[in-house]
């Protein structure tokens, strides 16, 4: 196979694969916001979800199955919104058809599996393939990227960064313990990257985690917390500190800190809804954002947008593959050690 | 003039009229933002505007005489981005060509001209025309809005509402003073909408402004100043407080602060950029938003998007030819209250 | 009369006058708290207040009469903490009988009678007498005068600031309304001192106020308002804007902001009552201080502390009997401005 | 020995050992601020200590040796500002001589050490000895710690907390690496103690650290780091991080986090140093406590205040001698923790 042929003014035609909550958003924003996008098919094997694409999208192209959809030379790139446990078959199967990627995290839970994408990967290399760390395009996160480029903290040697959820009283994401891969693979995952990408991709070295079931008793027979803490150590004494909750009272309350000989920067470190301040018997206070699919709804736009000017351009944007193994190794170092109450070299 | 048929799925055929810098932010936002708009013409009297749009733009039929425009018929709307002298007439020529408008503010700085555009209007009850305080628009001041029809602060009875510019040294600006209106009418117009907005427009009673010139002196040859107070009095014992400058250090500093009998609401206290907290030398800061421009870019796209509704439902949305003149009479009478020192009875 | 002999090591005896809850705070300070003071006699006609003046102060002379406390030649100061209308006349009899006078604000709401005390104070230049501006000596204020002296913020044209207590349902100040002078002189007095006090003491020229009743309908027969806006031009194109109101929902929120060329610095914006941060379902949120009483804990303190180290050093401290009259002044002229609707020119 | 005699009215006379910066701060804290206590007499084997003591203290009886004030019968406590070696054995020798005991943070590095003061003190039920964590007596961790107990936050099941220094660049702090235990028993002590307290004291169970130097390499040599962060796991399922600096480029950066079932608490999130807010070039921001020194001034007053009211009423007030030493065995098992990189199960 080889990569379509895009002109400068050829808009990219994606088909969009998987539309549950956020499958929808991706497919607006491509639809609708995406300058050099298009729209070209959606792929569901749910009914319900086919209608709303009817309903809410421009003319695209449908499909049931994901074989049929590779199948379609009018496609340019696969846009990956699908279970977890689908995504490395997945992407190795959408490079074999000479499509670009974009595949939402995680790219795989396990470390074989990513590595037989990587190599699957490395035999393309004319095609883009990204995992969907949105964070790295949410404006703030940028910014304090683009700062520590500029040296204004001077050399980063540290991270703290926390994924945390409003708490869910029906404890919805309990059902999903069993495959989630626990609160690190699922949550954290999101901080490891912040921290690699902030700190300059050092190796890991040695990683602690512990936690505990603050609220939900179910997750115990799966080995799972709800809040879960860890250490991660990186070569050339760069450190990171992890916090993942399912249980904040507040709204979704995710940031990060990096700490530089100079100074640091903290991204998120009030979980502001937005720029109202209420004074009123409870104080002053804001409202917070209340789940991740607030607080990032400009990332995931604005991830849609350097996409297809990576591919555009031929040059990479966001977290590539090696990168998304990388979190999931770490991640997965960090399961062991909750498990087994011992720090986990790497 | 009938208004044009506009079928659920027609998208609304817009020509943009000015393409200086907010013109060109409003048709990228026409052309690749708001669903149910298509950016149909541009119109300009330079040929570097024009040629912009030819690149930045899709395809789009080029005016360069506004007239021409509306013998358009495939135009439904036009958006004016123009020279505030030419806003009333552009208002006035467009209903009359059976067009739905949309223009910025100010509606125009003289009140029987304000008047002469409204009674035009009346007698085109089919056609939308709304002058874009854009800040109604804005998430946190519509939170605000919402919070307070919701009852949360109780009865709102003052409002306290400033419109702050980061100094320009080259007080570019002050070039424009002959034609501005002065610092109230220019700038805050802006507050007034927002105080009558949330405080239920109430009838004003009586003003009071004052001004000081802090750094530009060449505004003092037109009686204008850089930074302007005020007071102004509604009926049912409501009450506002107005500041506008020119000369900020940290940025446009833009909020309003609504105070009920239950407790109050800021909106924009600190004028963030965005999630980004800095600590060193300086202590722990943040940046704030450069110009009202970066500081409403969300504003201008939901504005545009509420127009394109309210033409497709045919309910008005945002500030009404009757709020504008409101304005504009208002700020008026700061402006002759700045001049005289007394007090001025509306 | 001649000032009392106070070497280096001989304390500052005190008669405090007055101990309504503020008096009892004077007093304890003076007692426990302030080098160089000696807390040597209490004056007050009620029962329970010498009660407890002596279970909670040391050792001191009781006096009921306050003309016999003048007479104790064992005191150098006294400490007026007693009803407004009496302030004029026991700060004369304090000079004439060779004390150092502390009086709590306002000197008097009357000019003549503020006048009056200025010529007896001219007669007795060896003797301090102060009026207890206390926010003058509040940390934070005192570091954006100390920060505004070094330049931080250049050339400073322009204070807002407020006076806000938190409401009482109980409409408890509505019965002192007939004899408080109205919400400016007996609120807006500390801000009109602070806007003076930070802008460098310029003449007043004109005012101009405004009000409203937003709870407390009991004030109307008095002419007074429970909210009230103020705008005070000084000269050399100074500006100040005052709000008071006696109906917070949230607390006492008491602060100041100064505006300069380069910059500017805001005192107390979120009245917070302490370094706690509050995460849960009302969102991120701090609690306010309740009333001035606790937000000016540490002022009061400092302000004593001045007092003992002016006489000791014969230079002034805080605010002067010129300064207060000058409160008054302005104050008066807003209450003018409040009733008629008009300008006052000064 | 017998306890001293106090009563209701008997001062507790007091000498104070070692006078440092913190010696003298605790000294006339003792001697101006806390009713109840006498500043009895000094003790410091230094000249100019004695001299300063003359001039800024009233009137104390000067010891050069800290038995011979041992001996001294007219002394009911003695106040311990002494080198940390020293702590153990002058703690046990003032049980022994029949004093209160209040000492300086930590009561010895060495296990062993404490719990032979532990013995001693239990054979003196009726004298008091409480080790100076002053943390617990901030006015915004207490307002933290009644919240919990009011059940604000639910269940607390997490704490994470901090004790980061300003860097200082001539590395002053590294001449004490040898003696200092290193930054966990140094810095984290305190964290340590907070956690305890704020969780409802549970056990530790296990720890694990890490760190790293980011600017003092002569650390290196002692086994040191100047940036660590530690997980500690207590019973019930309760957890804290910790982390400790001594590069932080802003200020003292001092604070704690405390996670419940229903919301958290944040004590000094921001270390402000005052309620003042600039505006300038460099965006909003406040300035921050240079030092412990100056963020915990208060503190350090409470607490002798409530040490004065323990000896008074008999009851406990502060961290027990038993809290001392957890907090000791906690920071000498997160220093073995770093030097070997493997968790350690206490």
């Amino acid at each position: 196979m080889t990569a379509p042929d895009l002109s400068a003014h050829a808009p990219l035609r994606i088909g969009v694969v998987g539309l549950g909550r956020l499958g929808k958003r991706h497919a607006q924003n491509l639809a609708y916001r995406v300058r050099g996008a298009a729209l070209a098919a959606v792929c569901s094997p749910l009914d319900e979800e086919l209608a709303w694409a009817r309903g809410a999208l421009p003319a695209a192209r449908e499909y049931r199955d994901y074989a049929a959809l590779l199948d379609d030379r009018e496609i340019d790139a696969v846009w990956l919104v699908t279970p977890s446990a689908l995504h490395a078959q997945q992407i190795v199967d959408a490079l074999r058809a000479g499509k670009h990627v974009f595949c939402e995290k995680p790219l795989s839970l396990d470390l074989a599996e990513c590595e037989r994408v990587l190599r699957e990967a490395q035999r393309q290399p004319h095609l883009q393939a990204t995992i969907g760390f949105m964070r790295r395009f949410d404006p703030s996160y940028r910014d304090a990227y683009d700062k520590i480029q500029a040296g204004l903290i001077g050399r980063p040697f540290m991270v703290r960064s926390q994924t945390c959820d409003q708490n869910d009283p029906d404890g919805f994401f309990v059902r999903f313990a069993p495959t989630s891969g626990g609160i690190f693979l699922d949550c954290t995952v999101h901080d490891i990257d912040v921290a690699r990408w902030l700190l300059g991709k050092p190796n890991a070295k040695r990683v602690y985690a512990a936690g505990t079931v603050a609220l939900h008793d179910g997750l115990r027979e799966f080995g799972d917390v709800d809040n879960g803490v860890a250490i991660c150590e990186f070569e050339h004494g760069r450190l990171a500190m992890f916090y993942a909750s399912r249980t904040m009272a507040h709204g979704n309350d995710t940031g990060s800190e990096v700490i530089g000989t100079a100074g640091s920067l903290a991204v998120g470190r009030n979980p502001r809804l937005n720029r109202v301040e209420i004074a009123d018997v409870h104080g002053v206070r804001n409202e917070c954002t209340p789940t991740f699919f607030d607080r990032f709804e400009d990332a995931f736009l604005y991830e849609a947008q350097a996409f297809v000017a990576a591919v555009q351009s031929g040059e990479q944007s966001g977290a590539t593959l090696a990168d998304a193994l990388e979190a999931t190794r770490i991640g997965n170092a960090l399961r062991r050690s909750l498990e087994t109450g011992q720090a986990v070299t790497l």
